[in-house]
């Protein structure tokens, strides 16, 4: 199904299929957060600003154990139409909850919790212009909000890693893949997002180890050699991913408090 | 990982790691809707009603095509303990939507809207007794249910096939797999779903094909290999559900009204 | 007004006019419920879960006693068109919170509430399938399923008889009543409570005393004397309930679990 | 049970056990509203204000009749602690739903509604201090703000008359009775009702047949002894809260305006 | 722009530019509450109730002061169409919203919330008929009904005036003045509001300082000169109210109770 | 009370009493909005954007006018610790709707909503970061931001400009003034927005005309020099940021799209 010569021809926007977008990861966007990052991919631009609080979610009381969790947004006009926001609405949709849950999840895969105390991280990932991909684009820029924020909470002493491991065991980064007029392609932008036969997100640590994957037919069902050539697409990607995250955090955090 | 031995020791529950519960799947179980299936996967028991109701969505009106949607939710006392229901909460919660999202997409995968007209079919499915897998039955006995409500659509008139294809162009059949000590197992009970480190839920036409695959790692993140074994018993699995479904439609529906 | 040749003819279910439907009463329905029926008058089919939970709401709190409440709710397919989930327009209506109240207090008024020390039981009655009488048969159905919790209770020393008096100081059943074209009938299904132009719920004790007794001229009000030949139809309807709750208790309970 | 020496002692705020509190209609109370009282029940004061406004509900529409409705609300210092606003906790509870129900329901019992042409009477009843029988003094004052608007609407030309019955074909009004210290008592004031082992509502037209029944058992069960002494107190109140609303009614209405 | 002959022109209801409207404050217009007020400025007629509440809201907790807050609300037919009720809506508006607030400040501009000890008094202003100015009649009767709460909670031991300063350091009294026709006027009733040009909102103490202006150009920005001399009707007609306050207060409140 | 020294000395963040923060207007910051800005006030940071929708509110239709709104929002982490999303909360506060409501009336005074025809143009004004004067600068940068939205409009050719005046009337912009440590100020930061005992934002036109005043004592109340004072330093510095936006639209918008 997909020709040497489908392969080589190149993407709407001049990528090749196995490309990534431009993706830029901006630390200490915010002057209060624990811990900040403007994520972009391409023209998809997300705000992800971690909060450390006390407490934990009344569930894990008692537990001495603590809690990351996240919470997706995406403001009315970062789409090329208005969207009505979710506060006017009184009620927040499926998709929204769907991609909250994704993030924190993701980012639960990769931290010791005990080491945290009893201490919750939230993950805010507000999408500040939507070009597709922006639930892959909140979870590999909240990863390195997170690192800020543990790294914040071990100097200020909240945070107190084990003895015999790391707070964060591994880091974690997301792309989206899909096949798109038959050829499989990787970090689709809206407008192959629209036109994919088949749609899928895969997170996974830097070590390569899936952490999530959710494919679906958008329209004809996949088989199982669509769904292995997207898998070996998304593990590359996420790879590359996870040197620009390491490239990020490598560079000082010029504090702007 | 997974060696000989454990594979061949049985389950708590006296199955085979491969085996499916006992399904049974009853059709015709409401007198009024125009397709119901009480489906039971072991204890756990879905009514699922499909509701032939004229006109689509605003953002569909005009297009000649129908529309299939799903409602999931979860009886305050199908659950060991009783849960709030979420009309006295005032909202619905992220999971009760990411499931009717699920059920929906899945079986928009196998019908054709064109032939429809501008109608919807809902597809209620509510859990009565919940003992795992609640999603995959519900897909299961919903496309069962879809079935009859077709058939009652292309009697009455309302549906009309197009010339070279079936209304339903396909069967859809959904089972859980996971990890559960080390051991990759079909279709888990509560008991096995809390014990998991992986959990997946695979959605399949009954030709083979992948509709939706939504792998979790619950606890360690999962390799290729893994990922690989799950597939191949989850795709086992949607077969025999296939045919489980097939036989239930080959039995006349007696019809209570 | 209601002349003896009217009285003797059928209606249009082959019933007397003092006729109950055919009443079903099965127990245990649920596996984890601490009681649970699934009741049927006719083609009205309620599922009712009785939960014992710890503790009292909070204007109860300190007194030492329980609370007995009851919730109600029909699935979106139980009527002959769907109807919106109450969880989905996200507030309750004003007929379901009536019937909800309705229950809670019926059963309230046969139980020593002193017994069940701060636990709350909490009846939910769900309607599976309704035809006329769902709210009369959730009240003969949950006090059936309550007599199990107690019994569950009692047997687990969360409940603590007082000296000299049962727990459960009666039964309480409850029939709907009302004139349909000019003549008194007993236990209307759908077709009937329509066409009524008085409709009447009463729910009395074993002892066959009033607990709650609500009518409604829907047409033309009604006089004394048509108030009186309801009320002896009604006692005559309740007085066969309790029996038929009295049998079903009678049976052992072949535990699902 | 009811001794004549215990029907001839007088209650505490010095009735006797088949006397009304004092009662007063105030026509004309708003400028506005195409009709509107102040009815005082004792210190139970309420206002009710009848709109017409142009249409009917959906379910109504090309019917060609009218609606009439109500909406029964308390003021949040209405009672004797306060209590919080339904508007801020953002749902209105069962019992005002309840009563809103009862309130409609009653006028619409003795109102032509095809005279009304496709318009609707909104009648908002706002406790404005509340001391037992709110519901009862609700009906009774509404029913005077309803005539004020059905002859507003006639002068109008907007509500025309059929030719053989009057837009209002009767008068209707409530009362409470109960059951207080083992003695039938009518009209009671907040002191009474919550001491009332049977509490019941009956609403009559100007005739003397029910409109509704409503009897709860608030301890004991009751008997029909009982049940017959109680209808016989509040048949006889409400032939003189009859009497009363037509005194007020033969009054001009000095128009505000 | 005001030319003397326009100052001297009387207004459509006769009353001179800088004239109040005829202002009347009922004192222990209810039987229950700590205070309370029906006051009325022409037509507008609002009742303020003060309920004394133990307790502070949680951000107050441990801080030994107390905390006066009100809630503003209008019912549905004190207008000249009828209104939907917020309760009805399922959410409060921001006007009512910010009125509420308004009330709440003015109030505390002059309360020494010490000598309150962790109460609070909540000002419950509901409107009963709207003619314009509902927001300042609410605040200048909120103030009578508050200074009435006081003195019971002085009474009752509640409330502990510090010694160097009264409970109430002032009073606060608001006033609306804006600019109609190109003239300043004071006090406007509904057809002099929806016309005007200006429109403010002025709340000032007894000693005639300012606690809030709130100035907003309907059509036309207005000028320097244009703002002073609406701030000059403002304190003015304040300074009237805040004497017929004082009348108010000083006679006896005849207790209903 | 405002001594000379008070005024040369120089405040927390080294600025004069009567100077702005750093004002930075980035036009063009999405790609998608008819018009976008960026508008930093210090640190408080901005995002407006102006969204050309067809179609305005039901009381406004057959009127041949346009409309325009705005929705004033913050982000959860753009304060110092974070706040509960509005959408999670499931309800609007009062302040958000209050400044929305403020924006909308602001920018409604410089427009010419006759040249929109039928059309609405929404300002979503998202605070990315908030250190005091939120509003002010939203005020200020979607002004900026529904220029860009006219000039696209008539471009479009859906504006189209009355003969004898301008699309926009005027610029509109704001600031806020208050009074701390006894001597005002203009354009307060957090620090000094939490300790001033007045706080006064005031809107004006590009003449200098007033569009709001509002005024809050927070402490003490204020006297009319005080008020006097304050409303220099604000017009003042309304004059500077007249200056601001328009150097900002004067500048090329490089088109990202």
């Amino acid at each position: 199904m997909t020709s040497p010569s489908s392969v080589t021809q190149l993407r709407a926007d001049g990528r090749r299929p196995d490309e990534l977008r431009e993706v830029r990861i901006s630390r200490g966007w915010l002057d209060a957060a624990e811990g900040s990052v403007l994520v972009e991919f391409g023209r998809t631009r997300v705000l992800c600003a971690a909060s450390f609080t006390e407490g934990v979610p009344r569930w894990r009381q008692g537990s001495g154990e603590g809690w990351v969790t996240a919470e997706y947004a995406m403001l009315p006009r970062s789409t090329s139409t208005r969207s009505q926001r979710e506060s006017v609405k009184g009620k927040i949709g499926g998709r929204t909850h769907e991609i909250s849950r994704l993030i924190g999840r993701s980012l639960r895969a990769v931290i010791d919790v005990a080491a945290l105390g009893e201490n919750t991280i939230v993950l805010d990932c507000d999408v500040l212009q939507a070009d597709g991909g922006t639930r892959t684009a909140a979870i590999t820029g909240a990863y390195v909000a997170l690192a800020d924020a543990v790294t914040w909470g071990v100097e200020q002493g909240h945070v107190r890693p084990s003895r015999n491991k790391p707070v964060l065991t591994d880091s974690v980064a997301a792309v989206s893949v899909g096949i798109v007029d038959g050829r499989p392609v990787l970090d689709l932008p809206y407008v192959e997002d629209v036109a994919a036969e088949t749609d899928m997100n895969v997170v996974t640590t830097g070590a390569g180890n899936f952490v999530e994957v959710q494919g679906t037919a958008e329209g004809a069902p996949f088989d199982r050699g669509e769904l292995d050539t997207l898998l070996d697409l998304a593990v590359a990607g996420t790879a590359q991913l996870r040197d620009l995250q390491a490239e990020a955090l490598a560079r000082p955090l010029e504090s702007r408090r």
